[in-house]
């Protein structure tokens, strides 16, 4: 290993050139003006793959941005790794707040400043970059690798799961390494072990057939306003826990090691309450806040709408108000089973003279990968390899719906290794990565290949 | 009486060809564009009363449309009643779907269809010609008339109250005989003795400085739009019944005569269901239909807005929510008193992390004018002389809130004479007033001068 890590040393200006490059193209995925330069950073991951001596590098065509589809699989009886990763970016908007230009990458306190730098072109090149060292060095990977890299996570990925189901043969991996998330805080190294699922449904409360003078009607008629403030009350108490009947029969139990590790994390209220811009942090109290974000599922109203919304007074009962509220789930939850949980629920809550309607509009399962599995242990290895620090297992409360494609779809669980920052401004003006987490993580992927 | 009530019947045909007259004017006092109309429609009523034989006519100016105020002050030691009424019209729109020309007026089916025939044209001419009828056959009044028609009512009544201030001796009365609402059914007059008020305030509650992604935050962060619903929920419970503290303390028992009245009325659910377009009757079970909407304070949301109301989903904690909840209130309850309990229960139910602010927007004192005063007794016998059947003492679900100046400025209550039909159109199109309530209203004017 020695030889690689020396190696990834001297490439240092090789690889921070390479970056720049990557970072310079415009492959902003949502905007169809710049279609041309998407499909050219496509075309450079290719190039790069194959300049790093990747194998069978492949561009293929998706119905909208290409896969750049690249292998190395000459490790007879050891296990094969599909690195996941993604070359578009999100817009630049609002580009006034921005202090450099989004796509002329500028270095600044240690951190390199592009759109794209930290999601995900830094994190995903660091994989590349540590395949490459093997491969120059020691002519051989001691594992099989093959990468999926897709120019749609930032539009919706819209036609990766049908790509996966196609190239199901193609793709077909071990396990998934990816890198689309960030350490706990500076000196806090972590591994990802499960993310949030998502339930998320619309409800229209239906009323009287035309508006109603409050006046006239007011007392006789149930007005769907009042009823949907009923509704939302009592799908939750005042403290957060959900009260719809079985919604946490399939929730499971973390480790106690698990729950020691989060212990150990320096999280605080007030850094929070910062970031979240509230006076004060709210929640099931039986839980920590980071307990309730990572390992409880959660219910938030995301929209409501009705009635007179204009200035000043209508004395209106109205016809309809409609809620979106989504929940985040935990494994082993089933959002297919909470939909039918809620609409069953709120259906009931519905009194005479009101009709309810409920939809499910979108949905991701939660995904769990046991910090016990022999790739998120080796991944954990190879991060404190490479930064001297063991990482804690984490979890995160937000979805990454293509980690539940990669199980249902490959059978393939997911490893999240940690290289950004909390305040990485992902999707935001400035976005940026850290030069130390970038190089980290190259020798972090040149490890974790040695582990198996 | 005998002879003033021959001389109406004789009168039939000119009273009818004025009325036809006073509709023709377009008196819309909220379109600037028919200024013009609206003031040759002052001066139309004016005239008109100068020519019944009332005295002192003045056209008084307001800041916006004019009054027309005239008296007959022959009856010393006798009461003065103040008529009220309007000479403006509301706006025509939907003009397609008007059977007749708004303007033009036509008689069908015993009914004259015209804007502003009911509302309030055709009610006001009543005491008009009941007036002139007097003068013309007794030369006198029994009482002390002053007629007190604005031209304003229709949008917003903005000058009234300080013209009421600046004109209170000219104004000054025993009792306001107004005529602005309807019998309950055919066959049913009725005699209007309260109105309900109204404290129309608006909630905004306030969470996080900025939007949240519901993934990253949901569960540590007190989400604004769930603490609408929960606020929602505990202004009132699942029955109807609202539980403000303090809320019900000065509702004023109706008498056990009014419930046996209302009782009688041949008031049935079915009916109540197809007016309201809804598929069943709502509200406190330990009161009837009509009980809850005469005798019972009410709450609703009027409108509610907040975070993401687009097409789809959004996975936002957005930073506030707004509600429009109005309350209609009953004697003797004062919306001031309402608006300050409201706002101090509202604020307790907002958790830590969320602020809450509360404004009233509008606001109308409820009025009770007793079956027993000798005004509403005197308005009674009148009814019962010229339709042939004694009224019922019923109560109005809305508000009329110059009754309230009246009593307050004037200290003068109100009698609310009934005479048109639940099914008039008013504000609608098609629009119409019953010609045997025209005329009968004319008679039970000329009787109601007598009763005192």
């Amino acid at each position: 290993m020695e030889s690689v890590i020396r190696f990834i040393d001297k490439k240092h200006d090789n690889y921070l050139n390479e970056l720049r490059d990557f970072l310079k193209i415009q492959s902003i995925s949502s905007d169809s003006t710049k279609n041309g330069e998407t499909r050219r950073c496509a075309e450079w991951v290719a190039s790069n793959l194959k300049s790093s001596g990747v194998e069978n590098i492949q561009i293929l065509e998706t119905g909208g941005h290409p896969v750049v589809y690249g292998d190395y699989l000459h490790a007879a009886d050891k296990p094969t790794v599909l690195i996941y990763g993604h070359y578009d970016v999100q817009p630049v908007d609002p580009i006034e707040a921005w202090g450099t230009k989004p796509f002329e990458p500028v270095i600044k306190g240690g951190n390199i400043y592009a759109r794209g730098a930290a999601d995900d072109k830094g994190k995903l090149f660091a994989f590349i970059k540590g395949v490459e060292a093997w491969l120059a060095v020691r002519k051989a990977l001691p594992i099989n690798v093959k990468f999926f890299i897709e120019g749609e996570e930032e539009c919706g990925s819209t036609h990766t799961d049908s790509f996966l189901e196609e190239h199901k043969k193609l793709l077909a991996a071990d396990a998934v390494a990816l890198s689309d998330t960030a350490w706990f805080a500076e000196g806090f190294p972590c591994i990802q072990t499960a993310l949030r699922g998502l339930c998320y449904m619309e409800i229209t409360v239906k009323g009287p057939d035309h508006d109603l003078h409050s006046g006239s009607f007011g007392g006789i008629v149930a007005n769907p306003l009042n009823v949907l403030g009923h509704i939302i009350a009592g799908l939750q108490d005042e403290d957060g826990k959900i009260l719809i009947p079985g919604f946490y029969d399939d929730v499971l139990k973390p480790t106690d090691e698990e729950l020691e590790g989060f212990k150990k994390l320096p999280y605080n209220d007030a850094e929070m309450k910062r970031c979240a811009g509230v006076s004060s942090i709210w929640g099931e109290s039986e839980f920590t806040p980071l307990e309730r974000i990572w390992i409880r599922p959660t219910l938030d109203v995301n929209g409501l709408i009705g009635g007179y919304t204009g200035e000043g007074s209508k004395t209106v009962i109205t016809t309809r108000g409609t809620a979106k509220i989504s929940m985040r789930l935990v494994a082993d939850q089933n959002p297919v089973k909470i939909a039918k949980q809620f609409e069953q629920y709120v259906k009931k809550m519905a009194p005479k003279g009101i009709e309810l309607e409920a939809k499910k509009l979108t949905s991701a399962y939660p995904v769990h990968f046991p910090a016990s599995s022999k790739f998120v242990q080796g991944a954990s290895r190879a991060m404190e390899q490479a930064f001297g620090k063991k990482p804690t297992f984490i979890r995160e409360a937000f979805s990454i719906p293509i980690t539940y494609s990669f199980l249902k779809i490959l059978n393939a669980p997911s490893v999240l290794i940690a290289l950004g920052h909390p305040d990485d401004n992902l999707h935001g003006p400035n976005e940026k990565f850290s030069l130390e987490h970038f190089f980290g993580g190259i020798k972090m992927a040149a490890y974790f290949l040695n582990e198996f």
